[in-house]
């Protein structure tokens, strides 16, 4: 159990600044403890600096850049949320390119809170189950998807939950879905 | 000139923190030097907390509640932006329930950067052409909004810029509709 991520590289896409950070560390911890290989792809590089709401948190270092990274590199994807964090992170194409790979080649998916909004750019929750922070339904709902008010909902390799009070769901769901996407996706 | 919007009351709504300061005073002292009488309404008595981006700035007091405020208090609405503003009044049934009196009664609007997130729970984009801060661009269009990307649009009393560098023309747009409306609708 403890090594169902063996060799599995999951990357966390987040902007420099934003992110939500008990978004980005607890679920960071999760991959990790399932034997996981976590790492954090920004838009530039240095560091970026978490929120803890809107109060300043701490800062990460960006182990690689999302204009030199594609889904390829990685087995799975985990987009914190954050107000800031995806409404910066969409308007990056390197960013919505990146995104769209691991929806194109089936890779797992887990977004919380705020971040489903980089999915409407993307345009990859059309006709899609998902939930979010309740703040952005109405965009979710008008980019084609089928909103639902759950802790965690899983469509076809898309986990989403809809803010840190979920993250216990969140977590174990995505391990899950990392786990079997991985099986799926792995050259035998 | 200077007395344009002699008698008009304007409100400004905001939440009660993530509002972007300068989108907030500019429009307001242009208001004010016009004549007019802006009063800061929000979603909670006290004090609303302005940002500088995402560093927090100043508090203001707030004059009324919006819970017990209606357009017909008014001759015209300002929304100022600050990305976490309008996510936090877009969930506040009251908030959406006065945008949507004051487009129901033809009085002018005024929203710049991403209030604009507002006017789509309002559901009053529909057919209408606007501008906004860039990253919203994809979820006006979802909601049937002309966007476009220019420095102010002004489509049948709606009025909307896309980011701080564009406040003087903001401004003086917003200070002439409101002339032009609140004639409009003022009883003879």
């Amino acid at each position: 159990m403890a090594q169902q991520l063996q060799n599995r590289r999951v990357a966390f896409l987040v902007a420099p600044e934003g992110t939500e950070q008990v978004e980005l560390t607890q679920p960071w911890r999760a991959v990790q403890e399932a034997g996981g290989q976590p790492e954090l792809v920004s838009t530039a590089q240095g560091s970026i600096q978490a929120f803890d709401h809107l109060d300043k948190a701490d800062t990460f270092p960006v182990d690689k850049v999302v204009s030199q990274a594609g889904a390829e590199d990685y087995d799975a994807l985990v987009l914190p949320g954050g107000v800031a964090n995806p409404d910066l992170l969409r308007t990056d194409s390197d960013a919505v390119r990146f995104i769209g790979e691991f929806f194109a080649t089936g890779r797992p998916v887990a977004a919380i809170c705020h971040a489903p909004w980089t999915l409407i750019e993307a345009d990859v929750v059309r006709g899609r189950r998902l939930t979010s922070f309740p703040s952005l339904q109405t965009d979710l709902r008008n980019a084609g998807a089928d909103w639902v008010d759950e802790e965690v909902v899983t469509d076809r390799g898309l986990v989403t939950s809809r803010n840190p009070d979920d993250l216990p769901a969140f977590c174990a769901k995505l391990v899950e879905e990392i786990a079997e996407g991985a099986n799926r996706t792995a050259p035998t």
